[in-house]
Formats: structure tokens, C-alpha cells, sequence
């Protein structure tokens, strides 16, 4: 199957890759290349020769100019022309710019974004990319539709970054002129692709499990965590690395903000909830979509470029209620049917969550067992988010009491400042 | 390529094959086959060997059950449960039944539904397919999202066959105990897929090029085809055929209906505008979508099967005004663009339409010349049909005279009948 994921590589179906053209032109790091020629040197320099899983397209695309050519291109690109970036753009551009995408170059151009929206995979057909950029209609509707399946209005990231935005897209190859930095103190998680293979190989890993995360980690995540490492090992695996991966870009007002998940989550390994040993806790930087279906197939290709050839995927990922009705906007199974038959994923190992509930006999969180389904305690993200809130405490065994008291001391945070969610800094 | 195509048939994106379940079940000619061992016997039967392009799938797809076992069959569909459908699923039934949606063999399961509805391409997995009977929910507006790219209101099919459906969905294989005969005069220019690439083996054709249309033929779609079986010859073809073929299932009401459209094609060969010799006119009994670059998909897999291995699109295929604002739906070249980069449809060459408008120097339809565009006259479908309604003739050239008097007759029956346009006939 190695040779169709190549023929047939996984775009990112959604990823808001086509730049939105602006009006107002001010100086960012952003600039598209003159030349070609710096590309072929670029890519002899970052080829990965790994015994993990192969990145999508056989190549780990990195875009960043190596430091030696850094004065020279920005030279260079101080009188090409400048492009407005938002603060999602420069998370799109960050994720370009590692190679998460791979083997996307830079932002999508017409013929790149038609066949993600039609088909949510593109077909690579060897050198046809050429080094101009290209201006095209930005279909707002049909974007948001084909995307999300649905144009109710209040989709978190439509609003955002699309229904807003202007009229045009820009696609092209990038540049970029030095690694994207937030400066927020997180930076250290920020492991692109390529250094996180290193530091799977650096372990040592025949096998790495992604888990995608944009909550606090609970002991029914981590039960699912250890219980995937056991039979990894039953698999014949002798050192399964787990990659604790959460998402780091643009997320929904009320979920709750990365610095404090990060700190939650570094609680859960202090408290020996998770085993330090065979963990790499890293940032992926993509912004969130919540769309589902479309958005898991995001999720799942981006970390095959980190290295990771098992992916465990939940009830309903990437889902939300629906904006306007009193539903769920994705039938709950979808996104683990849809992610099993994806074209451009056949190498990628599916794991499907099993639910694990608070076991109210054992006093833990452990697999649910429909057979006794009454001594089960179902806690929803909304009602830990509600608990925490109000300072109440969960049943014990939920979640170790140092991550806790993380999330109890976010929610004081915000009743201290109003109520409303602390935006997080992010340079433009 | 061709193995590729057969790794990835295209389906049918946004066939409305599942099934919508409905409470009343009244008696039809549908049933649901309860062994699969007749499906081999009929397999073997009816494998078309032929100089012409390959069937997607490789096998063409028959479910009409040979007339010496009919008896039998509707003896057993007796106590099997019924389901009501309506006229438009008795055209996807007519569709199916004839192979025109390759490999399918019936209507979709969930696997597939998702499939098309998130690849708009099906991945075959050999006889992976059993032989019961599924029963999904039926995510109606994600369904329109994803196929029309909007879900404004006013979307004929949609409004026709989808909002007001049931919420349940039913996919499963089908054996049709009947071919399907709409008895109105029509049922000879209903040529199946198996009966067309007959007629074409017998007229000797080395190359197919299919003419999909809705509407009445002008002289500028004579242009178009004349000057693409020119072009074949050119190319070394020597005996390139016309598939001149009118959709024949639903359509919205202020499309010309079939009837009148049929009498219309009929005088532009008698006219002598279209050559008999090299022309083959038949019913292709879709219904009619208006789904722009998902539809036009479909339209030219549908064609493959039927034996062309060449594709006349035009400016915005299947496409429509949006229904609520001022604009098109689709943008006028994605159609085309999508269709270049189907999974599946690689095998088709896509020969793009070249714009024909009235040259008011010649005094005929020629293909526009920008550089002297003052010469050139536009009329579109819109304007066509206003002319006709009033009584009022086009510029000499446009059509032939006993084309445009089937037209204008046929807005004169309307007014006769109190301008509505008169209901065809459907059996149930």
C-alpha cells in the first residue's frame, strides 16, 4: 500500500492553507521565493532516514531557511511584496513551515484546494508545482459546506477565519525565514516533525501511538493510553512510545487554553499517571476545526509526518454540537469509518477508543462493561468543565488530584478577571 | 492507470442510492435478494467483452433478472418485506439495474454512502460486499452540504427527494425482477449500458465521445460535437462515434421536459445538423442533481459505462443559479477542473467545451473569437426559452427551423394548459 499513499498522499483536507488575500499589506516574516533553486538544497539537507513510518509523500517537507541563507533571503525579501497574516494564518504557516502537511509546500493553490475539498486527498504528480503563486475566488459557502457539512452559523472556526475573511485566496510555495517562536514559554513542547522523530528514535520506539488531545487528561485517557501501550507489547512491539499530542492553535472560547492544559498535563506525568519513560508530550501546532469527520483524517495524517504509526481515535472525533440544533453535528461513529477508509491513510494503524467511564464498584475509571452498565459513571467534558467551575470535586480516581486542582485554579483564574477566557498571546 | 481505476471506481458521489425508508410499504417490483448465489450465475451471463473502454470496476453490472427465472424470483420476492418508492428512486433502481453506476450493485450501504459523500470515489474491497440489507440514519443536511456545497433552500433535488425524505436510509443489493419500461413512447431510445456498447460494436466505433444535455440542441452544440469528431479524426481515429444523450429522469420546471426535448433532437437529425451515420441518440435515465462539479463526476463515470472514452464538458456542468443570492452556485470552470482530477476517472479524456456563440457576421454559430468579440452574440438557456415563449424567432443560424418549432409549440401547449409546465408521467 506504500506505493498508493504516495500516488494518493493525504492533504490536509481542510486546513485553511489557501491564504486570505487582504487589503492592507504590512511587514511580516512571510515572503514567497523567487527561486527555485534553493529548494533542492533545502530538501538534500532534511531528507530523514528513519526506521519509522515513512512521512506522507516519502519526504518530510521543512520550510524554514537554514540559518547560513537566512541574511541572503531577507534581503531578498525585502522588496518582494507583503501579506497580512492573521493570527490562524501564522499557525497555518507554522504548521506548513515544519512539515506537518507534508507534502504540501506552502499554501494550497486552486487545483490543490479543489481536490481537498471534492476528494480530502491530492494527488502528487512529481515536479508540476511551480514557484509563482496564484490568486483564486474564495468560495466561503461551499468551503464551509464541504468542509463541515453544514452552513449553520456559529462553527468556532468559520467564524473565525473564514466567513470574515476576504474574498481571495492565495496559494504558493514558502519561505519561511525563521522557525515560528510564540514566546509564551511553551516553546520547548513545539517539537516539529523532525525533531520529534528524532527524539523517537533517540528512544529507541518500534511503534509510536498518537493520542490528539484538546482537554485536560483524565484517568479514563490515561487507562486508554496504558492499555494500548499492553497490547502493543502482546503485538510482539518491544518499546512502544506513546506521543500525548495536544493541539496548540486556535481553540473554541470554552475550551480550556493551552498553558493551562499544558500544565495540567505535566501533573499527570509528575503524579506518575503516565509514565515519563515511554511519553513524549509535545505541541502540535494546527489550529482546531471541529469538523469532525473531515478534521480526524487532519489529525491523523499530521502525525505520520511526526513518525507515529498507530493512531487512537475516540467517540465522535473532533465533534461538536450542532451550532443551531439540539444535536450532535457528526454521528458519533463517522469519524472512525470515515478515518478507516481514507484514502492516503492505508499505512496508518486505526485504534478505536474504547469507552471508559467512572467504575463506581472499583472506585476508578475503567472500560465500560455494558453487561453492569448501572455501576457506571458517565463524566462529560462539559460536566468536568461544570465541576471545576464551581470548585466541586469529582468522584476519586477520576483525575489525579494534581491535575485537578490545574483545572480548579484556571476556572478561579477567570471568575477573578469576569468570566471570560484569557486570550492567549500570539505574535502577528 | 487502469489498475488504479480499478482500486478506486469512481461511484456515483451523490447518487441518491441509498434508499429512503418510508412507513407505508406498498408492493413494487423491488426486493431484496435473500442468497447470493444467483448473483454469480447473473455475473457470468452478462460480462461484456468489447474493444471498448473497460466498464468501471472491469465487469459491467446487470440486476435485471434473466426472464427464465423470473417466475421463480417472484414467487420468493412474495414474502419478502415491500418498500414504497418513489418516482425518483425508481430512477436510481433504472440506473442501477443497468449498470450505469458500475460496480454497484445495489443501494449504498453506510461504507459507501461515506465513501462518496467524503471521497467522491469508492475504494472496492472484493467481495467484501454481503448480502443483507443495511439501515442507516439518513444525515440529511450534511448530505446536501457535502454534495451541493451549500444547503441554502431552493435546491430542486434536494427539495425534491431529500428534505422531505424519511430519516432512515436502506442499502443493499437489488435483483429487478422487471427492466424498468416508463411506457410513453420513449422506452426505444432507453438503450442500457449493455445495449449501447452493442450498437457501438456494431457501428464499428473506435472512440466514444459522449454528449450529456438537458436542454434543447443548438446549432452551437452542433458545432462542438461536428468539430470534435473532427478533431478525433485528426487524431487518427477513424471512426469516431456521438453519444448524444439527454437526461431522461427528474428535472426542475423550468427545464424543457423530456418528451419535447426528444422531439426537438429529433429534428436536428432529420435536419441533417447532426449526422445519423456517426450518431447515436439515447435516454440516459439519471435524475438530474444540478450538484455542479460532484454531479458532472457522475455524468462522465456514468459514460464509461456505457462505453465512451471521451467527455465533452462544458462551462459549468450540472450547475445552476444559487438559489438564494444573485450568483452562480459554482464558480464556471470548477466542473471542468474537478473532472481532470477524479480519482477514478483517469482512463476518460475530458475534452473541454469551446465557447460557440452567434457570429453576427457569418450569420451562424461559430466559436467565439475574443478578439472580435462586438461580432459575437450571446443567448443563453434563459434567453432561448423566453424567445420561444414569446413567439419570437431567434437569428437565422441559431437552431434549425424544425428544432425551434418544437420548442415554441411546446410553450404553446403551456399556455394552452395555464402556463404550468405539464407533469410527465411516471409509472410507480
Amino acid at each position: 500500500m506504500a506505493s498508493m499513499s504516495t500516488a494518493f498522499p493525504k492533504t490536509t483536507p481542510f486546513l485553511s492553507h489557501p491564504l486570505t488575500k487582504s487589503d492592507s499589506l504590512i511587514a511580516t516574516t512571510v515572503s514567497f521565493p523567487s527561486s527555485a533553486r534553493s529548494r533542492s538544497l533545502r530538501r538534500a539537507t532534511l531528507r530523514v532516514r528513519s526506521a519509522l513510518i515513512e512521512p506522507d509523500g516519502g519526504k518530510l517537507v521543512e520550510l524554514v531557511v537554514p540559518e547560513t541563507r537566512r541574511r541572503e533571503k531577507k534581503h531578498e525579501a525585502a522588496d518582494l511584496p507583503r501579506v497580512k497574516l492573521t493570527a490562524i494564518d501564522l499557525q497555518w504557516m507554522h504548521v506548513l513551515s515544519e512539515g506537518w502537511a507534508s507534502p504540501l509546500r506552502g499554501f494550497m493553490r486552486e487545483a490543490e484546494f479543489l481536490q481537498t475539498l471534492h476528494f480530502n486527498s491530492l494527488r502528487l504528480d512529481d515536479g508540476s508545482v511551480v514557484n509563482i503563486i496564484e490568486i483564486y475566488k474564495h468560495p466561503k459557502e461551499e468551503r464551509i459546506a464541504r468542509t463541515w457539512g453544514t452552513t449553520a452559523p456559529g462553527l468556532p472556526f468559520a467564524e473565525e477565519a473564514i466567513t470574515n475573511a476576504g474574498n481571495w485566496l492565495i496559494g504558493g510555495d514558502l519561505e519561511v525565514l525563521e522557525p515560528v517562536k510564540y514566546n509564551d514559554g511553551l516553546d520547548r513542547f513545539r517539537l516539529s516533525p523532525f525533531e520529534l522523530r528524532k527524539e523517537l528514535e533517540k528512544r529507541g520506539a518500534d511503534a509510536v501511538f498518537a493520542f490528539q488531545l484538546r482537554n485536560p487528561v483524565h484517568n479514563g485517557h490515561a487507562l486508554l493510553m496504558t492499555d494500548t501501550r499492553r497490547r502493543l507489547l502482546e503485538m510482539g512491539y518491544k518499546n512502544p512510545i506513546l506521543l500525548l499530542h495536544p493541539l496548540g492553535g486556535f481553540t473554541k472560547a470554552d475550551d480550556v487554553p493551552l498553558s493551562w492544559r499544558m500544565k495540567q498535563h505535566e501533573k499527570v506525568l509528575e503524579d506518575g499517571v503516565l509514565d515519563p519513560e515511554t511519553t513524549v508530550v509535545s505541541i502540535f501546532p494546527s489550529p482546531m476545526l471541529y469538523a469532525g469527520p473531515t478534521e480526524v483524517q487532519w489529525h491523523a495524517k499530521a502525525r505520520i509526518n511526526a513518525g507515529a504509526n498507530f493512531y487512537i481515535v475516540g467517540r465522535d472525533p473532533a465533534g461538536m454540537g450542532h451550532p443551531v440544533e439540539k444535536r450532535d453535528l457528526y454521528d458519533a461513529d463517522h469519524g472512525k469509518k470515515v478515518l478507516s477508509m481514507a484514502p492516503g491513510l492505508e499505512r496508518l494503524n486505526i485504534l478505536p477508543f474504547r469507552v471508559a467511564a467512572y467504575d463506581k464498584t472499583q472506585g476508578k475509571m475503567a472500560f465500560f462493561d455494558p453487561s453492569r452498565a448501572q455501576d457506571f459513571l458517565f463524566i462529560s467534558g462539559t460536566k468536568m468543565r461544570g465541576l471545576a467551575k464551581n470548585k466541586e470535586s469529582p468522584p476519586d480516581g477520576f483525575m489525579c488530584p494534581g491535575g485537578w486542582k490545574v483545572l480548579v485554579d484556571y476556572y478561579d483564574s477567570l471568575s477573578l478577571s469576569g468570566n471570560a477566557r484569557l486570550p492567549e498571546k500570539v505574535p502577528v
